[in-house]
């Protein structure tokens, strides 16, 4: 039996919907059935069920934006660094194999490959970085897991989320047998209000950036392959590989879905954070070699935008 | 065999020497010696030497005062967050009692008995609070351990240190047998850096405010006392009864030492956190009479002071 907290959230119900389709036995649990934020009762449950593998898909991503984490320091801290490190521990003492929903929210930029060197740019709004997106995105790399956080805590400036986040995926390095999943914006063909293609067509204004980004049907199917197949555990980015510019999404929406409101972009950085964010925000590109080197297989992130936009389910 | 955790600190070296005083043996341990904030090593040597307590005096302070936290918020929340509710998860695992040193930062004010009723003020600097406690400090109660902490994530403003020490105590709740001991602004008769009194000597200007205080052996005393009297687990305010103004200590101290220097205050909160300090400070009175209940000694505030004043041991 596999067992997933958060079974009711915007990816543990698409965790429950693949291991329906898989016809997996599972148990989803919402935190209002059993509080597993509390070490004992999540051990007691552990040692009785012996679940053979826990999906940990609960966390704190703060309504309607990351802004709202600001404002809920404490229940963002539960929700993204407390909980990992409590079934972290609890798994460990138990002997379960586990795998957690992580965020690449924890980087900002890319790599850049030129002159047979590498380097990090933290912020495409940058000009140059930006001509190299547009114009020769082969240079374009993106963090792998051995690369260390540098939109956390330990790297700021940071939202307070992805400080948790990455302060989570310390809590539970290094402990028991356990997979960490970076999700990164997630979109499908599903009109939602957590969906990255619905909320471009609702804010006023759009911020254009790069991104990483993961169809969420298609991040589930490899996270739990990374179980199925036994990759070894640790740390692996989950997203569709490739990057898209904000613009490029838009475009192509504009393209499939023909819809009447005419898209407006932020005109700067200045005026985005000035009017529409309060805590920075990641933006970045994230390597995806260690999933498909592992065996795992998941689309390319133009294909899963196009196949989500020309199945586009209105809500 | 008692293990002693963060034996090299300021509140860490007062329990070794008191546990040395009782000739209890005991197991001082720095995190070089061990990384208990690793669940694994923590646990494994819990069950490997079974000591029948564990004293957690390990924690992040920022040096040199709490502005420092907001800098390196990731050591803050390990310090102050994770490793409680590490320490607690292996305490529960293996069945061991533990006592933790949290502190009274987590609470703005004190509370006020007027006409029949208790009410809350959280700010000293207001003229009619300050007003009753120079003229009527009877009526000036402290916060008690049923009391939710109002400076902390959850009730903002706050300093970070204040939040993930509060976070800490609700992380290691309701799990094991665990004692937590609310330590507030430590003193003593020895000149060091971490000595309130020697703070005030040192400050530039000093900040007047109204605190309940902690004589460092006084304080380790009573925290081992709850233990020896097997008074039931859960949280103890452990401050030296009573409460004081810095005016009143700077007035003491002067007496006593007769400084050459001459004390000057901020002219205002306003100018207080401009000048001198970035984060808001919490000062409070706290209630101990949960303590005394227990059947644990401890002096009041004033002949505590002067005691540490009269025996001052220059650095």
């Amino acid at each position: 039996m596999i067992l997933l907290l958060g079974a009711t959230g915007y990816i543990g119900e698409a965790f429950a919907k693949e291991l329906q389709q898989r016809q997996k036995e599972f148990l989803p649990l919402s935190r209002a059935q059993m509080d597993y934020t509390r070490f004992d009762l999540l051990l007691e449950f552990l040692r009785t069920k012996k679940p053979a593998f826990v999906v940990n898909a609960a966390g704190y991503t703060g309504k309607p934006n990351v802004d709202a984490c600001e404002l809920d320091k404490a229940g963002t801290l539960v929700g993204n660094t407390l909980l990992p490190q409590t079934i972290a521990h609890a798994c460990a003492v138990a002997g379960i194999p586990w795998g957690h929903v992580s965020s690449g929210c924890i980087f900002s930029g890319a790599k850049v490959f030129e002159n047979g060197k590498t380097r990090t740019e933290k912020d495409f709004t940058k000009p140059e970085l930006r001509a190299l997106v547009e114009n020769n995105p082969a240079v374009i790399r993106g963090f792998t897991e051995t690369d260390t956080p540098n939109f956390s805590f330990r790297d700021q400036p940071c939202s307070f989320y992805s400080g948790t986040k990455a302060l989570g995926e310390e809590a539970m390095a290094g402990l028991g047998q356990s997979y960490v999943w970076r999700l990164r914006i997630p979109f499908d063909e599903f009109d939602n209000k957590r969906n990255y293609l619905s909320k471009v067509q609702r804010y006023p204004k759009v911020y254009d950036n790069v991104n990483s980004i993961s169809h969420r049907a298609d991040y589930v199917k490899a996270c739990l392959d990374t179980w199925e197949l036994r990759a070894p555990f640790g740390i692996y980015n989950v997203t569709n590989p490739g990057f898209v510019t904000t613009r490029h999404v838009v475009e192509t929406l504009e393209k499939i879905l023909k819809p009447k409101h005419k898209f407006e972009y932020w005109s700067s950085d200045e005026e985005f954070y000035k009017v529409a964010a309060k805590t920075p925000r990641s933006n970045c590109v994230m390597d995806v070699s260690k999933l498909l080197a592992a065996g795992v297989k998941i689309r390319g992130v133009e294909e899963a935008l196009l196949d989500s936009l020309n199945n586009w389910k209105a809500e």
